[in-house]
């Protein structure tokens, strides 16, 4: 298996369970034309969840390509890992219809659906710490492991990450918006971070 | 990230947002078979709606190669762009199918319906030109800046462009057969223009 | 555009489209489990429509690679026509899911749905003749076209293939099923001939 | 066609396949919020359903690629054998929300359920035993082939596998959940062989 078609793969999961998101969008039923537009309004948790989701999924798949185009080989582990991210990623738009469906109601329902959010999320996310973490462990599948301070600080990083996640699953019960709120400040955090970061040097020696 | 991938996980995401247009058209019921015909013609307004917006993304699609196959280096705010104009190309089958859904009543909903297509088609054009604005402010992604005419006329075009979009926005609240045939003749225009226009001169040296 | 991108982008929507067909099945409202068999058996126009279906696509994909693989360069009209083919194939899975309800009626709605069935491949067909007419009207997009007599026995091969689904069209309003058969053998046909010709040895020169 | 491009379509499927699983699952209705967790525990028939065919399509995912990274040149008995293959991944998610539908119902509609799962699986199994017995016949599409004591030791593989999963399709009449375990522990053990068995050394010549 080369990296090449473990990308591939991957992306493609990405891409679908991107674009689904929005299968769950059905438009809404009124009676009279004029009341559409508030119809329409009405649905914002469902246009929360959706824009919280699409950059859930699309830093994920940032982070994917930053982490794989160091990695030069394939082993069994990291396919059994990765396939377990894809499980992760693939469900998200289960439990984001659930959030869409139960945010507005305000209630437990609504603290409930947003602990199944967050539950996922950070499996997802000690998921991809564990991809992190198997690649890293020698220097068998990067062939030129990044500098010993550079590992330090992506490991300090992801360990923030998970322990922000599992303070937003915490925050479900306490309250529903602002625990979204958090999943969607953690992603921008992310977009952004992947924006004015500059590449990683090691990265280069595999990329092309 | 090399534009190799960026561009693989766009394509994913296009094409899957094109396909999916058709999953929102399910079969009508009718009691006797001698009405199904006819049945099936009331749906004129979903075909209408698939066939807008499968240009509309097809556009899109040919827009988005037109642009990246000049790029050579992908930095940061170009991903995080690149990741909001998917995120309103995915969204695309919403409005669609509101549209869809309202476009016969013809009144106010109908209205209502096309404001809603317009504005997402809208904010997919500027988030297009801010792509096309951010690759070409310097030469750091593309290496080869084409001259500054052909610049500047692409940019009078992205303008015309959103003008336009703009317009048709507008002109929901008039008719929304009218803005609806606009976002037709606009597609039906890039298609063509596609293919009539040489393919710049400058996109060879990074075709490959 | 180069022709491995179109491909991509086309692959992506063929396999979407085969895909999506699978999704028009829904699980069978039982109240007693010992009727779960039979209502499962009474799926069959849907087992029927997926499998006809699935191989129409499947078919068209091959074919696709086939004359594609001889393309060396892209042009605007051919990106346009391509985008019509993808257009009626992403499309398929419509008139499948209208077949799958209503062939098991027999009626006048069977040939009603067996008629907007045939009628799209029949577009389909058409299209992809155009799509060969126009890749073989000179020797621009192919750099080296196949001799006069492969070109004339292929578009022969085309004609026919577009008459034998007129027939099938026009047999809609005789018989559902008959109709059906005749794209599943025709399909059926064209899978095996695929299997058993020998690749073009033209293809070979831009082949790799 | 090149291996290559049939890759990149199977892969298309098996990408779209495994994800499109998850859009089965539709959020529970419930009326109180604080019934919403008990509603979301009583999914679980979708939940195993859903882990166990993310399982398997990944796994023959995964050994779609270990005996394709062997295969230099396709013919057309192999296109025909892998879009079979095809039509059987890309059917899996109606047995598998047939299977979440009715497998808390425990009783006979369950059974029924999983024996359309396992016939569907089992079929699936053959066809991708024909492609490797395909591939393997003589040296035309591997070039290589790898020696006969490792293509015996992998159709006796093969073999045992069939076996195992006509079991599962025996044990669908005797307990639907034990049916589905014996699904899940193949997959997982399928998984994990991937995982410990070094990439085989044959492959390496065309791999690249």
């Amino acid at each position: 298996m080369t990296t090449g078609r473990l990308e591939a793969f991957s992306d493609g999961v990405f891409a679908i369970a991107i674009t689904l998101l929005v299968i769950e969008l059905r438009p809404p039923e009124v009676d009279r034309g004029s009341e559409l537009a508030g119809a329409l309004w009405d649905l914002w948790p469902n246009y929360a969840a959706y824009l919280v989701s699409f950059l859930v999924i699309g830093v994920i798949w940032l982070n994917h390509h930053r982490v794989f185009q160091q990695v030069v080989e394939v082993d069994g582990p990291l396919l059994v890992l990765n396939l377990g991210l894809l499980l992760w990623v693939a469900f998200i738009p289960f439990p984001t219809v659930v959030v869409a469906h139960y945010l507005g109601d305000g209630g437990a329902a609504a603290r409930t659906a947003m602990a199944l959010y967050g539950g996922v999320i950070l499996a997802a996310a000690i998921t991809f710490s564990g991809i992190f973490a198997w690649v890293t462990h020698d220097d068998r599948l990067l062939h030129r492991l990044p500098p010993p301070s550079v590992r330090r600080a992506t490991r300090v990083r992801f360990t923030i990450g998970i322990a922000v996640y599992a303070v937003a699953l915490g925050l479900s019960w306490v309250s529903a918006p602002l625990a979204l709120a958090v999943h969607f400040a953690m992603a921008l955090y992310y977009a952004f971070d992947q924006a004015t970061v500059p590449a990683d040097p090691t990265a280069e020696v595999t990329d092309g």
